[in-house]
């Protein structure tokens, strides 16, 4: 493909981007093919000869869109949202134009000092305490996932409470971690990715609102002890998946200091909430935190993927990460002068994502982040409001965010037919949860162009359909 | 932003990109800047209102091109290419232009299934065993890096070897690995992760090619054996990072059957050359691998990240690495009926990757990608005469394919001397390794655009600047 016809079918695509987003809402927001559907309606041969572009695009729409779940659709309300927006599009087609490799600093100087600025802003912008900044003793990196910084904190502190051993010697403390009942399931699968496994991970029970009891860390850990365990972990969550429940981040943190314990923060989707003041009392204690991770790519307008993982201490994690073969030793490795952000995670090779991230930050500013912020949470404060107004719908928790979970009184079997009707109609998209047993079910709003009166017509649909059915 | 500012600006970037391409050569291939001449020339403060985008373009320009190493340009031939081509870039802007999430099949059924037939494609195309298709027993998913499926490897060998109990209880058993001296060091770093440890990770001696022994292999396995350990997993090499040696694939996948280990290939760059029916001996006996690694973003025209990690038994994987909360629960997931590729590597959430490698296999068809590579071993193949017909330079080992590695004969520090001269000039850049404790050097020729003009520039610049030091 000459640059000529690059112009010319890149334009093509830029107006396709922009047709979509302006007809997203004619779509079924989740798709509702079957299973097969898709993959049978693809040729089960590769083609021997090259094909011509316009014959990709129409096979796009024809065969690929049908399968397409709608995250970027404003009526979009399952699992957490994972927005994006123009800028973020633009600044991700100039990584993909560049095409550098960022392994190490010398293979592209600006990615990796564009990602340190970028993520000193953000820690600037969120409040964060200085240890998290690259002028400090810690700083930032981006990774792929959430699930991905949950494993290289666990690493990372297996080999700060072993003293670097593991990862000579291999596992053989009692090391033992703690989570809630409520915490992500990546930080059981990261448990037992790191060798640790399941049975050294103990699921703290939670209070009412969802919540840790710090009183129950505080015991099964002197349990441990007791019993030869070498406690080397605390997660604690800043907003849960299933109800954004609150961990009380200090009294964790005053614990996990107390008993030497590595503590890792997890606000995939909340941490955003972070860049408005009004919000930070959530995080009090987070200068407790050896670690601490978001995902842009949830809440803050970044296309997937991007997460922000930060630490207060980058000699832990690079003694931790890094590896030196003789193919990438170079005079600025060796200088000292600069980082190179292999050592910061699990891959070797990386992607320029600070790019998508410098677009986004630039284009809507702090106050434009800040603004989109409270509009979801406000919303989500509207939408708790009917619930609560309603006879036949009941709150199950108070949100503190953007994530409504409530029921129908009618019970889990109707509340489940409640919503698979719902989204087999593709007018909106929501999903559920359990909490003490009972089904619940979640509003999750933060697509970037959910507006009021996406969220009205979602609850009359909600509505309508429970009395309809 | 709106779309039609979206259609405006990102045209403008598309002609950006196109213009980029058009004048890569004018760049110095290796980025120029001192550490810190970048971050020093961006904002230490965010900015608090929003800016436009013009300006972003402008700073791009200004200040992050300086810092870019051209790993697009037709002179870059360090460490292993990270090519792209106008076809990926284009694949990748639908993808972030759609913006779905596919960690599970329902949340956007077709990335799931477009990924499954691309790799099924890829498989034939690379005529693969039958066992690594999804009709078969396993099957492919798309990772990040070659480092993130090695240790996606390791920790299923680890669990099919302690029957999944390492899973529960962590590393219990004295486990132990086997690579060569030349493997790559993520090997050694995911044995470290998977809480092996790194004593316990055997690095066999080579032979003059730089080839595993696999006689050593054998006696250093029945060492171990009579001393209590479990040998549970051997990567073999089809081309070794320093000198892309070949390891003899078939005689270490018959001791890893016999001794119970786990089989992984390790074919990052090389595996694209497999496309081609001529080079397949270099795989031989790769129908006995449990696991083969693969990256499209090297050598197969397809921007970073795009890594293919195929595996014979796709329920040892999926055993290994899934986890199901209640909030992910789906009718699709329950009717086993469909893949939900989250359950197949580390992380949970996922980039809709599979669409900028069919834009990739559509737009060359089988028989363009051929002709690409097979240029490239040629040009190789050409550079390789020129080494040998030079007084002053010689051949340090055979290449098979597109990596050459020769040294002056005037020992180490000229060679580096020589390499740093030349890189500095921004005209090429290249690397070394050191082999045999000797510093080697090395022209890695895979670039998209990569012509003979510029591999002879590259020779001609390299002979002259070593007549002038």
């Amino acid at each position: 493909m000459s640059p000529e016809q690059f112009r010319e079918e890149g334009k093509k695509i830029i107006d396709w981007i922009a047709d979509y987003y302006e007809n997203v809402e004619k779509y079924p927001v989740l798709s509702q093919v079957k299973p097969g559907e898709i993959i049978s309606s693809l040729p089960e041969n590769p083609p021997q000869k090259g094909e011509a572009m316009d014959k990709m695009m129409r096979d796009i729409e024809e065969k690929i869109m049908p399968g397409i779940t709608h995250w970027q659709s404003p009526n979009f309300y399952a699992y957490f949202p994972s927005n994006t927006s123009f800028p973020s599009i633009l600044g991700d087609l100039v990584s993909s134009g560049l095409g550098v490799q960022g392994m190490i600093w010398a293979t592209s100087p600006a990615a990796t000092e564009l990602e340190t600025r970028v993520l000193d802003w953000l820690a600037e912008m969120m409040a964060m305490p200085e240890k998290f900044k690259s002028k400090s003793t810690g700083g930032g990196v981006i990774q792929d996932t959430a699930s991905t910084s949950a494993l290289t904190a666990i690493i990372a502190a297996r080999e700060r409470v072993t003293k670097f051993e593991s990862n000579e010697k291999g596992v053989q403390q009692k090391l033992v971690a703690y989570i809630s009942t409520q915490t992500h399931s990546s930080l059981e699968k990261a448990i037992k990715m790191a060798g640790i496994g399941k049975e050294n991970l103990r699921l703290i029970d939670v209070d009412k609102k969802f919540a840790m009891k710090p009183e129950e860390l505080d015991t099964q850990i002197q349990k441990d002890k007791n019993a030869g365990f070498v406690p080397f972990f605390i997660c604690g969550a800043l907003g849960t998946t299933s109800s954004n429940a609150m961990d009380p981040l200090r009294k964790i943190g005053e614990i996990a200091q107390k008993e030497n314990c590595w503590f890792h923060i997890d606000g995939a989707m909340s941490g955003t909430a972070m860049l408005c003041p009004e919000f930070r009392y959530l995080m009090d204690g987070v200068e407790l935190a050896d670690s601490f991770v978001f995902n842009p790519h949830k809440w803050m307008f970044t296309n997937f993927d991007c997460d922000v993982f930060w630490v207060g201490n980058r000699n832990e994690l690079i003694h931790t990460f890094s590896i030196l073969p003789e193919y990438l030793k170079n005079k600025a490795t060796e200088s000292g002068a600069v980082f190179d952000y292999r050592d910061w995670h699990v891959q070797l090779g990386r992607r320029f994502r600070s790019l998508k991230l410098w677009f986004v930050i630039r284009h809507y500013g702090v106050e434009g982040l800040q603004f989109h912020i409270r509009k979801h949470v406000e919303l989500s404060q509207k939408f708790t409001k009917w619930v609560n107004d309603s006879d036949d719908f009941e709150l199950f928790v108070e949100p503190p965010l953007n994530l409504v979970c409530f029921r129908h009184k009618k019970g889990d079997d109707f509340n489940m037919k409640l919503m698979n009707t719902i989204n087999e109609t593709g007018k909106i998209f929501f999903t559920h949860t359990k909490l003490n047993g009972q089904i619940v079910l979640r509003m999750s709003i933060g697509q970037t162009n959910t507006e009021e009166a996406h969220v009205k017509n979602a609850w009359d649909l909600i509505q309508n359909t429970a009395k309809s059915l």
